[in-house]
């Protein structure tokens, strides 16, 4: 498999610049106007249109031929063509509602088995965990069951921060990811921060970016990576 | 209905502390001894038998009989004798997937429907609601479906805040009630911040505590209801 997972999709650089030189690895050997698909699905506050047509121009110059889903006379001809299966941000559930009740998460996962380039960000990245019971989201809709696409055998956390507003009496984000742990005490969880990301190639796993990612596995002290290989206990 | 909706449990003062006056307010007319249940099923990295002590000793003066739900030889007897059912925080998907699996839900909605009082903070404040959508919690677990108690007809979000961690690039919880409001347009959406609590006396519904509170429905402009009388569009 060929993947890579960011954490966010924007920076001070601009709306994927950060990722664009990962970006270009995942996709480094395919012909120029390579087919690919975007997945707008987890946008719920913006018009889908208006979303591929964001993430059309910020990836303009990988020469990729970006086709949005949504767009798509045949959803799943149009997944089984596509090189690269590009998922954005935004609401997890709602993606995640989407692609079931439309029947194509399994068509996603095997072309992602298949060999088709995966990347993903914030919601994006969830998706390809066993469940998306590690997102940050507000379940606004139900999906209807919370296993995903399990390309990954762990759970990712975008956004990972414990940084807390203060004054704030709710849970840390260490908090809620604690009690993630001891529902599911045999799950890794990757606290993927800002600006970092995940390069998945078959068993290798690369930590992108500047940031340190702690794994939370159970109740043991969290183990925290630097940038590189990581290796997350099966 | 007698309801008390509390944000939250602490506060500089100590535990429930800053609620007192209004639990005592919500039992006045109850004989001393009056048997109450405590439902801690949304405890998880916490131990449920020390849970229940500690919401029993905060609220000793109260007068209470506390029962744990979990240690109730027969629930559905426990809930069919209570005069008050209490509602515990942490986390909204354990809670509502423990009562459901317990088949306890309807018996917990009809018991206050038939005029037991309930109170609730946090998690229980959101298990009131029609659904619990607009929970902060982890979806660490599944509830084999969103919809809650639906005392109220309208939502609640705990520990509301628009306040954000700086430099995270997630959505905000302005942001994440937009999405609510975007799949829920007809569903008003209470903002209940910290410190702050519902009171529900049949269809008179005040907003107690120092803190004003915001009502988010569809794309409208939220509207800010200051402490006192709130009226919730139906």
């Amino acid at each position: 498999m060929n993947l890579l997972l960011l954490s966010n999709s924007s920076s001070d650089a601009g709306y994927l610049a950060h990722a664009l030189p990962d970006i270009r690895e995942l996709i480094a050997g395919l012909p120029a106007g390579a087919p690919a698909v975007f997945v707008p699905y987890a946008g719920v506050t913006r018009n889908w249109d208006d979303y591929a047509t964001q993430v059309t121009t910020a990836l303009a110059d990988t020469g990729l031929d970006i086709q949005p889903l949504h767009r798509a006379a045949d959803p799943v001809a149009a997944l089984e063509q596509a090189a690269v299966i590009i998922v954005g941000g935004g609401n997890t559930f709602n993606l995640l509602g989407q692609l079931r009740r439309q029947g194509l998460l399994s068509v996603v996962a095997r072309r992602v088995r298949e060999g088709a380039a995966y990347l993903g960000w914030s919601a994006g990245s969830n998706l390809a965990c066993p469940s998306i019971r590690t997102t940050n989201d507000m379940p606004i809709t139900d999906p209807e069951g919370l296993d995903a696409l399990g390309l990954l055998s762990f759970q990712i956390n975008p956004h990972y921060t414990n940084a807390h507003p203060p004054g704030h009496r709710g849970e840390t984000r260490a908090q809620r990811l604690a009690e993630f742990c001891v529902l599911n005490p045999a799950m890794p969880v990757l606290g993927l921060p800002e600006g970092a990301a995940l390069r998945v190639r078959d068993a290798a796993i690369t930590l992108v970016g500047p940031h340190d990612a702690p794994l939370f596995i159970g109740a043991a002290e969290p183990r925290l990576f630097r940038p590189g290989p990581v290796e997350i206990p099966a």
